[in-house]
């Protein structure tokens, strides 16, 4: 009976994916910066620097005008899109837009998940990450950059404690259960950015550019880019269909924030595993449920998909990059079809 | 006959461009990081950071193991490719992957013009540049990163006269045939990064890795990016099928490089206008000359498309986003095809 049972699971298989080796019609991908300013450095002095070897040395004056604190965002329409708005991508702290792409194993990200299911998608790079450029600091940005260690993430990210990390990568202690590709780890790494503290202000400008722009829309955040993305909706309620905060980090402070504002537009949290017991997601996770309760308060949606509670297991902070990552994001579109978003 | 004359020539104009209206059908939309390193930083005092408004703040230790000079490389890969190999597209000094999508006026760029042709396409950030990342300094990279001015390109990439640039858009001098979509310079400003002009050796192992990983392919290479490409080809001749040097800045030193090794690789260098009489591009361009006679002088192909020679004139140094950049864009495409290149 051998060959008949792996016959058969070879066509169940098949079956549960099929989508994967069909191709999709596009209409474009392009790309544009949004936002931004021109700002004016004086008092530094001049530089004689060789761009190209063999090239002649410029003398160049570091002085004059930049433009400073534009958002890079790639877009991928498609011919016919089911959904009836596009779907906006923003990324977490320390990375870029590549967060929704390629898996670090090499799988299909979430960009192509969400292309396959009919959105057109756009993915951007926030202000000083990625394609978007940075400007001089401390001129332009206040502060200096930060850095994240190949290491920091592995207990940040709940891929395991934070001292299972080891430089070795076969000496690393994930957790039993993790969904995390953790034999991609290093490349993983590959997708960190420097990233400042301090421009907050700067990144939510361009975000709220980008909704001028390219909304209606649905937006789906990330780790930092949900507080953007929630604060988004506030100042244009009318521009934003819906609202997936993946693994956020921060929200708007209740007592601060007029959750009216928002009570048209449904919200959609989105949690993985280990959270309990881990005293910094416990505390940024009572944050996120006062602005939930606050827009149930007002009369709005916000729902939770906590994923441990449906009985899936070891999800990471990086859950459109773990092993079930189709998995999560089927229960996502779920979420989506439900609020009447596809047509 | 106004009436029929207006729908003959609408009848013309959907006959010449009916690729743009049409979708394209994709396989996949992905991306990886390739090379790369893990470096390590010792001996820096720790810092507390908040990282997102709410959060409470985390103890940060700046040293540790950091992944380092990776580049980051997205491809679109089509459901049936007529071109022979993938065509890798790499950017200028100052600049990403951004340089080969949509124009800054808003027109589809290069990325789409041979995704229509049929070529899968691979577009790269050069290390410490855009989805790359780039690392601290001085303790990796040496020296500090170079910002380029909102003027300084305006007489360096040819787009009119150096003393022609001012702030007020208004006031600006172009050359009386550009065609540089000059309304759009403060947004083709906002896809300049920061450099580092201390990384060559980085960011060409990088690139080296790309071909190892991505080739048999044709490699399309613009400015400070030529000379990775030359130098690529040297270093992996049985990889690269073609090179097409678009307005490149630097060539390997025939005096140092055994040209005989890519005297199986055809090359193409393109050149757009009011390069004569401007010293620093006459100087560039002897380089580059020297390269191709060393070319041929071996037994191979280095062939020249001099846009002015074929009386196409005013393009500017940022040829694929001039206004006729899908005239140069069928150029070269007639090249690659006259290679043998297209299925």
């Amino acid at each position: 009976m051998r060959p008949l049972h792996a016959a058969l699971l070879a066509t169940a298989v098949a079956a549960a994916a099929p989508a994967a080796a069909e191709s999709i019609a596009i209409r474009e991908i392009g790309s544009f910066h949004v936002g931004g300013r021109t700002a004016t450095i004086e008092g530094l002095a001049n530089r004689e620097i060789t761009f190209t070897a063999g090239a002649p040395p410029l003398r160049i004056n570091p002085n004059g005008d930049f433009q400073v604190e534009q958002m890079y965002v790639q877009y991928v329409k498609l011919a016919d899109p089911r959904a009836r708005v596009p779907l906006l991508m923003w990324h977490g702290g320390g990375l870029t837009g590549a967060t929704w792409e390629t898996t670090p194993d090499g799988r299909p990200g979430w960009q192509m998940y969400f292309l396959r299911q009919g959105h057109d998608v756009y993915v951007s790079d926030a202000v000083e990450r990625g394609r978007s450029g940075w400007a001089r600091f401390p001129e332009i940005f206040a502060g200096e950059p930060v850095f994240r260690t190949l290491g920091e993430g592995w207990g940040l990210f709940r891929v395991g404690p934070a001292d299972g990390w080891n430089a070795d990568p076969g000496q690393r202690r994930a957790f039993p259960d993790t969904q995390f590709p953790v034999a991609a780890w290093n490349q993983f790494g590959k997708q960190s950015v420097p990233r400042w503290v301090t421009t907050d202000a700067q990144i939510q400008r361009a975000y709220d550019a980008l909704v001028q722009q390219a909304c209606p829309c649905v937006i789906m955040m990330h780790s930092q880019g949900a507080n953007f993305g929630f604060n988004a909706a506030l100042a244009a309620p009318d521009k934003v269909r819906a609202i997936i905060a993946v693994e956020p980090s921060g929200a708007p402070d209740p007592s601060r924030a007029e959750a009216a504002r928002v009570k048209g537009i449904p919200h959609l949290v989105v949690w993985g595993d280990h959270i309990a017991g881990n005293p910094f997601w416990e505390r940024l996770r009572g944050n996120i449920e006062r602005w939930q309760v606050a827009i149930r308060e007002a009369g709005g949606v916000a729902d939770t998909l906590d994923l441990p509670a449906r009985n899936i297991r070891g999800n990471s902070h990086m859950l459109m990059m773990d092993l079930n990552s189709d998995q999560v994001a089927s229960l996502v579109q779920d979420w989506i079809a439900a609020k009447g978003l596809m047509r």
